[in-house]
């Protein structure tokens, strides 16, 4: 299928290698990405702007950092919606405010187009394994469509409503994974500034209800000091203020996002602390409670 | 061997039972405890009072339900102290302050006595079964001594460091059940609130770094509304304000545990709220939200 492939970073340049190597025909774009040799020898091919990766392409999969650059790829001037033809598919799979996404989707809809938000969790690892998380919002029609790429890239691949779900569910993924990290941080801290070994409070913690795959995950990088991304905190920061944000439209309180984004904007405030993994907030409470876990 | 067991509860209950069954005679007290009919057919000898229980036995269990209960039960008048044997082994399987615990162990040594602190987790079906975390304080010598007792108990048995280092350990397990259960239902509420299945976004997260015991057990008993207990939530308050007690006098600041710990007070205000299981903490986010998981 003639695929495009808008944002070759991180995450999308796994991503659109796992789909050449499934026989698909991917297109890329100069203006966006910087443009991987590994994808050039792979086949991909490269247009000069969205639109002209859109007029060739059945489905256009965006990847994109954020809600800004996902506004100026689909609605901006040689923008995806400004050469795409009518009856094409786009999946976004970026994770940006759910709002904009319902917007973006009417755009795509009054071009005569699908839409899908399909963003993802998982990771680098899980981009190039072909083990990602994917969360969809959108009508039925456009998934069953969309499956067969869905299948390329992910595992655990759930339909979860309308356009905008698929945002609202990977806000909530966020939530529960950044409050989560906290969590084992402000314990972990806690364990070691009363005087216990926090390396067998995890071990101990992991036979209970306290067990979780951050516990294991992000619990050994706390106590191993490995803080090499993983996940950046910036970007967790980023998905607690899109939280936030939606928290405000919708006249809600989530207290413990509030209190875990200024812990995580405490992190960015340290030298190079927005890049550090996002397990590295447990060195904001190491701060607020003058102790460190490795002593 | 001769066991006493003082707070024959709704843990302490099928603990003593299994300890008999595993061929331990057991000493209970009747000015602590209303003894159980099953417990005395199955062979449970009964004391006027603590000294009584502890003059008879080579090691004394107590499993309380909080720290004055334990002190009254070790040093009050007529107290296991007043009536122990040089030599004795005491075990506190109760979940208290790891300060008062190192006092209590204290006087324990001066009396030529051992002690450990041996706080479980896992609730009343873990008791039964005999699967219990076991978190233990103290010194290795002790554990030996009693490591038959607790591979009756439970399975998984961590010595955590010196006295005080189980109730550490157990506060930390309560410190990241408690803010992972408020973190599912910030993300929950959030989702519903939103407009997306919370049933679907669980089964989404349950596929990624946000899988956790807390997010398919309480999780599911959050969408069912099933809040009977399983563990009640004025205990979790109890063991949050253990954590915070510890925080005080460590000097050290725990934000989420003290947000946590103030919508647990404000679950513990509705009617009955302290006598629901903690997962029902979900209710006061969704009156932060205006909103129900079940719609």
């Amino acid at each position: 299928m003639n695929i495009g492939f808008i944002g070759l970073g991180v995450m999308g340049r796994p991503m659109a290698l796992r789909l050449i190597d499934a026989g698909h025909q991917l297109t890329g774009c100069v203006n966006v990405s910087d443009i991987d040799p590994d994808l050039l020898a792979a086949g991909l091919r490269v247009k000069e702007h969205p639109a002209a990766v859109a007029a060739r392409s059945e489905i256009v999969i965006t990847m994109l950092p954020d809600t800004p650059a996902v506004e100026r790829v689909l609605l901006g001037p040689d923008g995806v919606l400004a050469g795409i033809h009518g009856g094409s598919l786009i999946i976004d799979m970026s994770s940006i405010s759910p709002e904009a996404t319902r917007r973006f989707a009417h755009r795509a809809f009054e071009a005569g187009c699908e839409y899908l938000d399909a963003p993802v969790s998982g990771g680098e690892a899980g981009a190039e394994q072909g083990s990602l998380s994917i969360m969809i919002g959108g009508d039925d029609a456009s998934v069953q469509r969309a499956l067969p790429l869905f299948e390329v890239l992910g595992r655990n691949i759930v339909h979860v409503g309308d356009i905008g779900s698929g945002q609202t569910c990977k806000i909530a993924n966020q939530i529960v994974v950044g409050l989560t990290i906290e969590a084992v941080a402000e314990a972990l801290v806690f364990a070691a500034r009363a005087g216990a070994d926090p390396a067998r409070v995890r071990e101990a913690l992991l036979g209970g209800f306290a067990a979780s795959k951050v516990l294991e995950t992000h619990g050994e990088r706390m106590l191993q000091r490995n803080f090499e991304p993983g996940f950046r905190s910036d970007l967790h920061r980023k998905d607690l203020n899109l939280a936030l944000d939606a928290a405000r439209t919708l006249g809600i309180a989530l207290p413990n996002t509030a209190s875990t984004l200024q812990l995580f904007n405490a992190l960015a405030a340290e030298p190079d602390g927005g890049s550090l993994d996002h397990s590295a907030l447990v060195k904001v409470l190491e701060s607020l409670a003058s102790t460190r876990l490795d002593g």
